[in-house]
């Protein structure tokens, strides 16, 4: 584990109460012991050191001190610099896809993981959104643990198409903001480079990735009309799953290029 | 089936005889009926307009025309140039991992999918080689299939790390090669910027990508002594699975780029 991921619950305080799937976590899995120390971010991205204090039969008892130096605590952590913010408005694919496209998404730093249905959609969540939410919040919170991404990554949704809003970025209004449709098909004019339009751009990118039977001309021209560019990757066609952490690796290497 | 990947034992005959898997395929997968046509690719690469002539218990009959315009019949399709050749050096990681990788990278269009044992795999092919090797021929046949891939990837190996070759470009002697490493840690004058050594690079690029517990450091450097660099993701911390697909989405939307 790169980085604990403290509780919903820890405000700070200057000690923690761990219990069920968490301590398990730490004392099975980790098989961590009392004395030994481990780095804890709290939910607000604040990093703290931690020190197993006491364990016992069903909880375990966290020292939790705010981390003075935190680039040097968080051993092999590449970046220094904030990742530039990234959404994927990602049209839900069947089961076991969507837990592949949000573990390596989240990897990544990908800050906003957006449901979509589609025309296209064959996985179909209602009924079971709450319970699958949870799940997706869990993989998530697991992957942000592995990584060390210091990105609070959250899975919304699920949204249909058409609600995808043109002002994808609510958290900083103002802020420059890019989106991008990825599609298969050559639309007129609308054969966007993906290094073209992403090199040198600071702000926020979304990016649309269809489902499996891809999205519709209709639904790509609804998402041109609201300021979204139509980007066509130089490759093969990719399936869903590989068409989203393909197109996270190409813009996120753009963006966060020292090469301007 | 954007394109079907005709037998090894086609050699441009009028017709051709489809038994076992691949008459599955075209039968019952795809429920093919006489009379269709379809659009085939032989193992040298070209393009033929296959129809099913005749479907017998188990077998059925295609007829085969050499494809005059290529361009015009793999519908959807995307590039008009061919790819520019990646070379992926996987070292192996478990098994699920590793068929996710292949199948991602053949999508993709790699070129060679060589894996590599490293210091740190745990996934161990000896004595099953062959047949897992043939398993990974038929996924990639798969992939290349539904992606409508003009690049016939090959999977090779097991080889050695240190047999990795400064000369990993055999095919075409003489052209330009481009060896990358990715590794987690800061490396002493090592921390190249993938957009920067890739961008505007035409020939033959080569990335090799470690094992669940990464490459060690003395592994790296004797990539390094090689001529390979040394690339620095600028994201988290990524498993192997994941780092892989990434970077090739990375390295091909830079090398395919018009934006120079």
């Amino acid at each position: 584990m790169r980085l604990y991921l403290l509780p919903q619950t820890f405000k700070g305080e200057g000690t923690v109460e761990i219990r069920g799937k968490d301590f398990n976590y730490l004392t099975r899995s980790l098989r961590l012991r009392e004395g030994q120390k481990l780095t804890g971010r709290d939910r607000d991205g604040n990093l703290w050191d931690l020190c197993i204090e006491k364990i016992n039969r069903d909880s375990c008892l966290l020292s939790a001190v705010p981390a003075e130096k935190a680039e040097e605590r968080t051993d092999a952590l590449p970046q220094a610099a904030p990742l530039k913010p990234i959404v994927l408005y990602q049209c839900l694919p069947k089961g076991r896809k969507a837990d592949d496209i949000i573990k390596k998404a989240t990897e990544a730093g990908v800050r906003d993981i957006v449901l979509v249905n589609s025309r296209n959609c064959v996985a179909n969540l209602e009924g079971k959104e709450m319970s699958r939410l949870g799940r997706y919040d869990a993989m998530v919170t697991e992957a942000i643990q592995q990584s060390g991404s210091m990105v609070p990554t959250k899975v919304y949704g699920v949204i249909d198409l058409k609600d995808i809003p043109d002002d994808f970025e609510k958290r900083s209004a103002g802020s420059q903001k890019l989106g991008l449709v990825l599609h298969q098909s050559r639309i007129e004019n609308q054969n966007n480079d993906l290094l073209q339009c992403t090199k040198g751009f600071d702000g926020t990118v979304a990016v649309v990735v269809g489902p499996e039977g891809g999205l519709e001309e209709s639904e790509c021209q609804l998402l041109l009309d609201r300021g979204f560019k139509a980007v066509l990757l130089k490759t093969n066609i990719l399936r869903c799953e590989t068409a989203s952490i393909y197109a996270i690796g190409a813009i996120q290497t753009i963006l966060e290029s020292a090469c301007q």
